[in-house]
């Protein structure tokens, strides 16, 4: 039995799709009508029955003279079957998180956020294992105290005094990674409903992370030098409680905020009065020091979250957040509440041993030499398919890349997950799917000739 | 200027202090009038004013018959100065962690939940960071993928296969610990407002992390044999979405379900479609197997968690869930949402390191010698104070002691911190606050006579 499916039951479709895998969430605003029926090639009354008819059943609600939202009520909690569904099918933001994160051994992953375990500092870890096999008793069975270890927090705080950054031991709390950092900021900011912005593009797992916390996400297109200052004072007007953001070495487009950009941004904030979490992960990929929100905010407003996974070891799970130290007090309950405690102290003491060996400071070298060399590699390779950084960023590893003209990168991982590749393609940084053209490539995955001649082959 | 405040108006304030320091939380319910009454020494006609002025406020709403409630809307998010108000002040669920993991060095910890370094494998451990130096670099470096490693895996299975419970790789996850594993849970399966079933007494944590999930807290009574029937039938019929619970060596009482009480509780909560999280934390501390809901039930409506913080080491972090495939599969999507993957390689290498390296049996074997004796020296130094557990429990470090009557073991627990020995007061442990005769101690934490005088001296 075939039936005839109208354009906008097909549409409905579409977006009940969306809804059932959680690609909209509660509380998030529905495409306007004019880019859904740009995108999905049908009129604008199109969309407008099929809004209005999934606003009839509640599944939707519209707000006067700001378009339609999901509704909150009634909606289940993230269930199995509505997250698991689309495992093999969709390019969301789980994708490249998925793929990368249960590659078969032998894939290769241009779309992965980490550097090969080869450009690590192996030896520096075994190093710091074998010191470790002597270590304190407490260290090695203990859980982890609320307070930073001694030598790690004097690590920490000589950094951000570098910077003219002044932190106080409780300002300062360690976590298990940059996810769990920012995991526990929403917990104590946020609630279910609430706006938080977002760079667009930006790193997909926040949108995942802000997905499981219910909350509205409304995009800031980022540009070279950090936010769209207009863009970013018009989402000011939605009241929303945070704006997460890389300042230096953005992921995916490697741009780094400019003084005059940081400054407006810190202005412009502190009239809403609202907090800044600046993720700082990929700091030590900067070969020279450049603007931080944090620093010119000195931990006011901001919540500045750091961490050692991209150019020490993303094994060890030991990352850190500095902010306010009420807030940080709220932030430790919090973690107690809910992982009782900070993270591993042998991970810690591990950390605290490789950043005082001696031996860090001429492995950032190294890695810098190497990632600038590969970087214009990459690009020449990269060429000759019509493929083109939208600009040269000052350090790490990402390349955000413009495909020519007609090519959606999401095809294009598709074809290459075929071939053992895994990708990252433009519309899983982007809340508002507008980067259907770029891809996002780590530089230091990239040596196999196989990976090109697959994208010659996809794009063809 | 001091104002005369009437009774009606004291009693206003203290509820406000709760509400503030999230000692209630949205939907919670508030004590019946008449036993408010009664704690706190007034007229129920009084509480009965006192209800009726929030409630006209909205703080709180009545449900007809039903009692009063905290009001969902409008609360604030949870916040810093509400969180962190309390913390020198207020024996609540928080109480213990903070104490125990802020201790000062020389500190007393009867209260805490922990072994002493000194009874941990620390030997097997050295030598397994002495392997671990020579390990694989991807172990040292990589983020953690999705499955569980293989060496990990069948240690786990094999255990598992002890018990006559198959369990399939895609059937079992790692989490940073217990905590972290039941908060995944939460995140899973529940709405704000929900009920979720507990032991009282229970695990203080669960209750913390509970209400940062802003749910509904309802305690079953826990006796010696399980959870009370007649009262775990009653709660069903509020349509909790979730049971947590120890089933053997429950903490803090160290009872072990009976088989019968373990079928019934299974039947009545197949009945209601009731998901039941079983921690086996301490599973490792019993002599001898006791049922598990996990083993009936086949790992159908229950989930497990396990892990091996209290007898080999909880600086490692890193425990474990297993359950049904697409709930393990829906939980490792929002673990990669919230923390980026899985705990930390490393230490899922170094825990199998130790677990296959053949002492860890013998240390077990030591330990429940070391532990039995313990249970009966703290029991016989308990007796002259008047002091005696409820229960001799089957295993582990735990006892649950009945203090004489007229003593508030929260009171005593003030009074001896100021001695620098942290205890963990009966009330901790019950959401209906009806404890407060109760305390539980840490038998291997207790070899100190400081500890004696104190509580001789504090009930004094």
């Amino acid at each position: 039995m075939t039936g005839i499916i109208t354009k906008t039951e097909a549409l409905i479709q579409v977006l009940r799709d969306r809804l059932a895998r959680r690609a909209l969430g509660p509380g998030d605003r529905l495409p306007s009508i004019r880019r859904f029926a740009e995108t999905m090639n049908v009129s604008p009354s199109t969309v407008v029955e099929a809004y209005d008819r999934l606003a009839a059943e509640g599944v939707i609600r519209a707000r006067r003279g700001a378009g339609f939202y999901v509704a909150d009520a009634n909606m289940p909690p993230m269930k199995v079957a509505q997250m698991g569904a689309s495992r093999d099918r969709d390019i969301d933001p789980f994708w490249v998180s998925r793929q990368a994160l249960s590659a078969a051994p032998g894939s290769l992953q241009p779309g992965c956020g980490w550097l090969p375990e080869a450009w690590m500092p192996q030896n520096a870890l075994r190093k710091g294992l074998r010191a470790l096999a002597k270590a304190d008793g407490t260290v090695l069975t203990n859980y982890a105290g609320v307070q930073v270890p001694d030598t790690l927090l004097r690590v920490l705080q000589t950094r951000f005094a570098e910077e003219s950054l002044p932190v106080a031991p409780d300002q300062i709390m360690l976590t298990g990674c940059a996810s769990q950092a920012l995991d526990l900021i929403c917990r104590l900011f946020l609630n279910p409903g609430d706006t938080v912005l977002v760079d667009d593009p930006g790193y997909f797992n926040f949108h995942a992370l802000l997905r499981a916390h219910r909350v509205q996400i409304a995009g800031v297109p980022h540009g070279p030098a950090g936010p769209d200052l207009d863009a970013f004072a018009a989402a000011l007007q939605q009241g929303p409680r945070l704006y997460i953001t890389n300042s230096a070495l953005h992921n995916p487009t490697g741009a780094t905020i400019s003084p005059q950009v940081a400054y407006r941004v810190l202005s412009l904030a502190a009239k809403q009065d609202l907090i800044i979490v600046e993720d700082d992960t990929f700091a030590d990929l900067e070969p020279e020091p450049s603007p931080r929100l944090a620093v010119l905010d000195g931990l006011n407003r901001v919540l500045r979250i750091g961490g050692f996974s991209k150019t020490l070891s993303a094994s060890l799970r030991c990352g850190h957040v500095a902010g306010r130290s009420d807030w940080i007090e709220a932030l430790i309950d919090l973690q107690v509440a809910t992982s009782f405690g900070g993270p591993s102290p042998v991970a810690a003491e591990l950390l605290a041993g490789v950043l005082t060996g001696g031996s860090y400071r001429k492995h950032l070298a190294d890695l810098h030499r190497r990632l600038s060399l590969a970087r214009k590699r990459v690009t020449a390779h990269l060429a000759p398919l019509g493929i083109a950084p939208i600009l040269q960023p000052r350090g790490g590893f990402y390349l955000w890349c413009r495909f020519p003209d007609g090519i959606d990168t999401a095809e294009i991982a598709r074809h290459c997950l075929g071939d053992g590749i895994i990708l990252a393609p433009g519309n899983v940084f982007s809340p508002t799917e507008s980067a259907s053209r770029f891809m996002r490539f780590n530089v230091a995955q990239m040596d196999s000739p196989r990976i090109y001649a697959a994208l010659q082959a996809a794009m063809a």
